[in-house]
C-alpha cells in the first residue's frame, strides 16, 4: 500500500515532537496504520532556528505553496497556533486537497463551522484529537466510544498551567503570583500567560467537547467564564478546612425534558469547590482528566497529560493513523460536527442553573452582622447550609473578619443578585468572594 | 444507506440492555451510524422467559440457523456467555458471513487465535469493546487513541466484583465472606463466584490488553493469578495502618531492551498493596479503572463502570456503530490481532519481576525470633524497608504475634524462595501471608 505522505506545518515544541515519532518509530507506527507514515515536507518561518530533532535534509521550507502545490502530500499536520494565519492555511490546504490534523483549539473554538464545511465541500477531512486534552484520548471516546449514549454532563480540569497553580497553592500555600512563577520556571505557563490563567484556553476546549457531546455550535460568548487569576490563598485555605479543594473546571450539562426530545445544554468554565475525595479533586500539578456522564455507560473518566510535547504528539501522531487506515474519513462523513445537525439541543442561561455556593464577605465585628446578612439571604430564598466566622487576621483594616458561608442549591441568578444587594451593605468591605460547589 | 440488520445471540442482562439501545433511541444511533441500527432476530434459550425489555413480536428465535441462514443479517452480535457453545456460534457466525461483536472475555482470551484466524479467512470482523471495562472504551484507548505509543505498562482493576469486595473489606471492616454475601445480595456477584473471586475473570481480560497494547499471544497459564478469596482482615488493616489500600490488580510490564528492539512481557493478576493516593488506590465498589503508561502520552487513566447491563450495552453498541461506519472493519484488517505479528516480544517469567513486598508472620512470642527472621532475609539480599511488630491478639495461640515487615525491591522468585525458607522456622506459625508492594 502506498505511504501516507505527510507535511508539518509548524515546526515548534508538538510539530518537533510529531517529526520525532515519525522519524524514529517507522515500522511501530507502520503497523498500526497498515502502510508507512512518511513526512515529506517542514513548512517554518526561520530555516535556521536551532530545533529539539534531528531532520533529514531537504525537508524544511518557508513557503506553504510548496505543500498546496505538491499533489503526493495527503495529509498537513497544523501546528503553527494562533489563529488567523492558521485558519487561512486550513482553508488552502483543504482547498488543495489535503486532509488536516490540527491541535488548535482556538481555531476551531472560533471558526469550526468555517473550517469543517470547508472540509466537507473539497471533500477532506479534519481531525483534531489533539486540541482537547494533549494525549488523553478523549476526542475519539466521545465520538466513538461512547456513542451509543446520550451525554448527559461533562467536567472537565482542561488547563493544565491552572492545574499546576492551583495545585501549588492548595499543597505549598504559595501565593497566586508564586505559584504563577513558579509555573513560567518550569515551563507550565507560557510568559504571557494570559488565555491560560482567565479561563479562555479552557473555554474554547469546552466548545469543541460540547459540539462532539452534543451536537452545539456553543459561541465562545456564550460560556459564563472566570479564570484563576483572582483566587485567593485565604479563599484555598477556607476550602480545605471546609474539606473542599478548588479546581478550575469546564462544565456542561444537559437538562433533558421529560419527552427526552432535545434539551437545554448550560456551560461555564469557574473556579469549583470540590470535595476533597472527588476523583477531579485528585487531578494535581500539571495533568488534565475529564468526567463524562452518559445515560447508558453512567460515569467514566478520563486522565493523562494535557499538554507537553510528546503527549500532544501521540494524539496528532494517532490520528494520522486513523487518516492512513481510512477511519477517519468515515468518522468525518459520518458526525458532521460543526453543521446546524439540528439536534433540538439549545443553550441554556447559566442564571438558572442550581448550584451550592461558597460565600466569603469580610465583614466588620460587630453585633447583628451576621443576622443580617442571614437575613437577607433566606429573603432572596438561598438557604444556609454551613458558617464559619474566623476572628480578624492580625491587622486587618477596621477589624473586618471573614464570614464563610456555605449555602443550599439556589439558581446562579438568584445567588448572583442577592451578593449584590450584601455587596451594598455598610457592614460588608470590599468585594465578596464566590465559587459554585460541585456535587 | 442500507440499515445495519443486526441479530442478537442471547438476551439476558447484556442482551437486553443492547436492545433496549436499539429499539428506544433508534434517531440518536442512526445520527452517529450514518445509517439505521435494525434488530432483526433475538437467539434465545426459552422464547418465554420473562425480559427486562419489551421486544416487538417475532424476532425471538430458539434457532441459530434463523441467523446463519439468513443473509439479510449483517452483524450478530454474541451475548450468550460460556465458551464451548459461544465458540461455535462464534465459528458459525463467520463461516455464514456475518461480522461479529462479543463481550465473552473467556471465549477470546482461550481461543483468540482461532476465532480471529476464521474472521480474517472468511472476510468478517469481530469487535470487542465490551469484554474488557465494560462501557470504558479501553479497547478505542488502545488501539486507536494511544496507537502511536510503545505501551510500556498497564495496570488495571478489572473486576467489579473483587473491587466491591475489597472496598466493603477495607472501609466498613466487614470479614471476606460479608463482604462477598452483600456482594451477592446487590447482585455484583454471582450465585457461583469463583472465577471473579480467583482472578481468572481478570487474567481473561489482561490476556485481551495484552493482545492489543503488545501484540502478543499470552497463554492464560502464562499470568501467575491470585484472586481475593484468602485476603484477612488483619492484612486490610495492617495495610491501612502503614499507608496502603489492597486492590487486586492485573498488570503487565514490558522490560525494553537499550536496543529498542522487542522486550520481555511480565504479567501477573494478584492483590498489590497501594499507596492511599494513589490514582488506582481511589477506585472504589464496582467500579473499574486501567493504568496506562506510553513512552509518548506518558501516564493516562481510564474508569468507568467495569459490568453491568446499561454500561456493557453501551460497549457493544459502540461497536455496532463502528461496523456500520465502516471503522471496525478497518480496524481490524489492519491490527492483525491474534495473528502471529512478530513483534519480537517474549514472555518473562514473573520470578524475575523486582518488586517491594508486605510480608506478615505468625511468628512465636519469644526472644531472638525477630532477629532470626531478619537474618534470613539479609542472607537472601532481601532489604528490610519497614517493620511492625503487634502484640499478640487475644486468645491466639501459643502467643503468635503478627510480624509485619515491608521489604526493599528484591525479584519475586527470591521473595518467594526466601518465604519458603521461613515458613519452614519454628518460630514461625502457619503460612505467611505477603502481597506485592505498588510503586
Amino acid at each position: 500500500m502506498e505511504p501516507l505522505h505527510i507535511a508539518l506545518i509548524g515546526c515548534g515544541t508538538v510539530g518537533s515532537g510529531v517529526a520525532k515519532l515519525l522519524l524514529e518509530h517507522p515500522d511501530r507506527l507502520a503497523a498500526r496504520a497498515g502502510r508507512a507514515l512518511t513526512l515529506k515536507r517542514i513548512v517554518v518561518k526561520h530555516l535556521d532556528k536551532p530545533r529539539p530533532v534531528t531532520l533529514p535534509p531537504g525537508l524544511l521550507t518557508t513557503d506553504l505553496r510548496q505543500v498546496l502545490d505538491d499533489p503526493r502530500i495527503d495529509v498537513a499536520v497544523e501546528v503553527v497556533g494562533g489563529v488567523d494565519w492558521a485558519r487561512q492555511a486550513m482553508l488552502d490546504l483543504l482547498a488543495s486537497g489535503k486532509d488536516v490534523v490540527t491541535a488548535n483549539k482556538a481555531l476551531l473554538a472560533m471558526h469550526g463551522s468555517e473550517v469543517f464545511d470547508a472540509g466537507r465541500r473539497h471533500g477532506q477531512t479534519i481531525a483534531f484529537e489533539a486540541s482537547v486534552g494533549g494525549g488523553i484520548p478523549i476526542i475519539g471516546a466521545l465520538s466513538h466510544g461512547l456513542a451509543a449514549n446520550q451525554i448527559l454532563s461533562l467536567q472537565g480540569i482542561l488547563n493544565g498551567t491552572c492545574n499546576f497553580i492551583l495545585t501549588g497553592m492548595s499543597e505549598t500555600g504559595s501565593s497566586y503570583a508564586d505559584a504563577l512563577a513558579l509555573a513560567q520556571k518550569l515551563g507550565y505557563a507560557e510568559a504571557d500567560p494570559t488565555l491560560d490563567v482567565d479561563g479562555t484556553d479552557s473555554a474554547h476546549k469546552l466548545a469543541i467537547l460540547a459540539q462532539i457531546a452534543f451536537g452545539v455550535n456553543v459561541p465562545l460568548d456564550a460560556i459564563l467564564c472566570r479564570g484563576v487569576s483572582d483566587i485567593q490563598q485565604d479563599d484555598i485555605r477556607y476550602a480545605k478546612e471546609l474539606g473542599y479543594t478548588i479546581k478550575l473546571l469546564a462544565e456542561a450539562w444537559l437538562d433533558v425534558p421529560p419527552s427526552k426530545k432535545g434539551g437545554q445544554l448550560a456551560l461555564h468554565v469557574s473556579p469549583v469547590m470540590l470535595r476533597h475525595l472527588a476523583p477531579l479533586a485528585q487531578v494535581r500539578d500539571a495533568y488534565n482528566a475529564i468526567f463524562v456522564h452518559g445515560d447508558a455507560v453512567g460515569s467514566t473518566l478520563y486522565y493523562g497529560r494535557g499538554a507537553g510535547q510528546m503527549p500532544t504528539a501521540s494524539a496528532v501522531v494517532a490520528d494520522l493513523i486513523d487518516l492512513a487506515t481510512g477511519r477517519a474519513q468515515r468518522t468525518f462523513q459520518t458526525l458532521r460536527l460543526w453543521s446546524d445537525n439540528g439536534r433540538n439541543i439549545t443553550l441554556r442561561p447559566t442564571s438558572t442553573v442550581p448550584s451550592r455556593f461558597y460565600l466569603r464577605l469580610m465583614v466588620g465585628d460587630r453585633p447583628g452582622v451576621l443576622a443580617e446578612v442571614a437575613h437577607i439571604l433566606a429573603e432572596n430564598g438561598i438557604s444556609i447550609a454551613s458558617v464559619i466566622q474566623h476572628e480578624a487576621p492580625e491587622g486587618a483594616e477596621e477589624q473586618a473578619v471573614p464570614l464563610i458561608i456555605m449555602t443550599h442549591t439556589a439558581p446562579t441568578g438568584s445567588f448572583t443578585a442577592t451578593l449584590e444587594h450584601l455587596d451594598g451593605l455598610d457592614s460588608v468591605m470590599g468585594p465578596s468572594v464566590y465559587y459554585p460547589v460541585g456535587d
